[in-house]
């Protein structure tokens, strides 16, 4: 077969004319499929459906507290030692909270702006223009935090191994309105990508001009693995501390995509002098997270391994998913040339890159025969991919069935738009 | 019987033995009793336990939504109309959020900080040094907020029918660095005190000189009752609106004392405009609050008289233990004319005024001999009562034995002190 640069016009020609009666025949579908964002399915919640039952009578933590009533504000005791080893750090280092781990982050960067990240430096908020590194493409919701901040966000590209390293290192070095770096470092939204060794441990020993940088590290999918050879991530809180800069980082955590999106648990780990910082603001906040929910969630899992068996459920429901795109775009643009795309070996999500400039007109070309697709751009901040070619895919929700056609219509709209750019 | 103020110099050497003899006695006692904070027994407790259970595979809206996934950042329909009436507000005037309206509060000051509070106005923290009036004797974790973000706090003494407006109103007309009051309107935290329909029309009425100035009212004795015949408090929004100020006013409320104290559902409530501002930022913090426990309250309230119904056998719980402290104090107390206290008919705290420079002292000697009271000074900003003489009792949790020994224990101990300080 042809790559796409290899046909002659009249094969281009015919292919465009393929093309469209391939579309219309998708349109007269009249589809309605979204796969724009990483939600688990239902077969993937009902796994969990012993959560809503399994606290009754059994209010009471290990050293008798009573669940339904007020206080401890950063967790009960057997929640905290489950996620503490679910985080690889100590009982002193970590805080569980409520169901949302986009909560701890977007309240650390409030109290950052508001109090500063320690005792020694001057809130963000008092600090003129500051900047964030974003790697992109990356999570827009971590991006809208900073835009809503008005935090000045630098684009930095993913690499094949996860970060630009060198890039990063020389912004972080000269500039010291530099604040930090939005990380997923493992099985990357939404790339895949999980960050090799060195780049983990060049983040931890990197020069920072700013003497209040810190990695917001969100390691949403720290367990979740579609295969039995997972990739593994450098423990990152250690690297910091051999490097010499234990503060540097906070990690966060949640069971969202290993319970209930909606009701789950989620945790905040950082060196224990992070941790006492900010709990002695929490404070002010709670008088506690939903102690009940903590509960339920050590009950069910019962430890780790209980968690980790769950895990392999869910690879079981999300594998087919994600083979059904890497066939569907093998079998469409395989031979091409014309797209690239990752093949993650956990996570939820799928990168394409179109080629340059396609991006958006190939979304908004599946949109009007039915199917959603992350919106162009999205993936980048200030929504605005400089090349206009990334598309997310977020096949977690829908059937394998429905996913297997909103790719192929994918594919036939990244070949019709590619067509008329490149002629 | 004779006040104190009528005894004799040989009577009072008598009552000073008296007291020491009892004082003495109660420490022979090795007690350990625990009056400091509002926190429901488990018995109330007990009422709720069916919530626990309620929802399992009923885990959907009433328009589908299934509470397990993402998704429905202001809270799920049901619920939002639930606690719409349960604020006398409409479903465009609220948002349900998740288990701690003190959350709802601190972040809706934290966003004021950054944002302000419309589009209108600067952020407050821009606006150099702020203040905030702060009735006293209130609730410590109010005035923890303001302090925490060095919001200067005005103390406003309270009064019987609630605030000084006279006081307030001249305050907040010629300083617009004043940007908010705190509130407690109904059953108020610690004096029970009800406000009256007049301070609720001068409180919507009165003229700010800020531009950007909310009232934070704390709503969190709304249905808490003792008696068949409730104080009524006037609609704040209702009366905000016909001042001509819809904008005013911030509600806030929960169903920490109604359900589970540490898993219950928080509200707030406010114009349209207001929760359009709110709930336009709060989707930078998350994707949803935890919708099966919203489900879980709206099935097992079934509806708002289900919720009157729970707060009646609540009543029945509370009722005998503040009728405990008022008859050992009438007994104790009632003929010396030493100390005031009030007799809330709702709410979770009894207030007691001990002799002008007292409380201090006798909240110590009550430790000494094994009660614990709300430290002295806790109700008023900077933990400072300038005429240190309020103490907050906190009947709720210990069972009425333990009450009537604590609140003897007082009154033994305010009569001693009272001895030293007035030879």
């Amino acid at each position: 077969m042809k790559t796409f640069n290899q046909l002659s016009t009249e094969e281009k020609n015919q292919l465009k004319q393929d093309l469209d009666q391939r579309y219309e025949s998708f349109r007269s579908q009249n589809l309605s499929l979204n796969m724009t964002r990483g939600v688990p399915s239902p077969e993937q919640l009902d796994l969990s459906m012993d959560l809503l039952t399994c606290v009754s009578s059994n209010y009471r933590t290990e050293n008798g507290i009573d669940c339904r009533n007020y206080g401890g504000v950063d967790g009960i005791p057997e929640a905290k030692r489950l996620f503490a080893e679910y985080m690889g750090v100590s009982t002193d280092e970590i805080i569980v909270g409520g169901n949302s781990s986009l909560t701890l982050m977007h309240d650390t960067f409030m109290r950052a702006m508001i109090k500063g990240i320690d005792a020694d430096n001057p809130p963000w908020s008092q600090q003129g223009k500051i900047k964030f590194i974003c790697p992109a493409p990356g999570y827009d919701r971590h991006f809208s935090i900073c835009n809503y901040l008005n935090i000045e966000m630098i684009t930095v590209e993913m690499t094949d191994d996860g970060l630009n390293m060198d890039e990063i290192e020389s912004l972080v070095a000269e500039d010291n309105t530099i604040k930090g770096i939005w990380c997923v470092p493992k099985y990357s939204n939404p790339t895949g990508i999980t960050y090799s060794d060195d780049v983990v441990e060049r983040l931890a020993a990197m020069k920072t001009s700013a003497s209040d940088f810190r990695i917001f590290l969100d390691n949403a999918y720290a367990v979740h693995d579609h295969t039995d050879t997972p990739d593994i991530l450098m423990p990152v809180l250690d690297a910091c501390r051999r490097a010499g800069n234990p503060d540097r980082v906070y990690m966060f955590g949640s069971t969202a995509k290993i319970t209930f999106a909606g009701a789950g648990v989620s945790c905040m780990a950082a060196s224990k002098a992070n941790i006492d910082w900010i709990r002695s603001q929490m404070i002010f906040q709670s008088i506690g997270p939903d102690k009940i929910n903590q509960l339920r969630h050590v009950i069910f899992f019962k430890n780790l391994d209980g968690l980790y068996q769950l895990m392999r459920k869910h690879a079981k429901i999300l594998k087919p998913k994600f083979e059904a795109i890497q066939n569907v775009l093998n079998r469409e643009l395989g031979a091409l040339e014309i797209a690239q795309w990752t093949n993650p070996r956990g996570g939820y999500f799928v990168s394409v890159n179109t080629p340059e400039g396609c991006a958006k007109e190939v979304v908004a070309m599946t949109k009007k025969a039915g199917v959603m697709f992350t919106p162009a751009g999205a993936t980048y901040p200030y929504q605005n991919d400089p090349m206009n070619r990334n598309i997310r895919l977020a096949p977690s929700f829908p059937p394998v069935a429905d996913i297997e056609k909103a790719t192929e219509l994918l594919a036939i709209c990244i070949q019709r738009v590619a067509l008329d750019k490149m002629q």
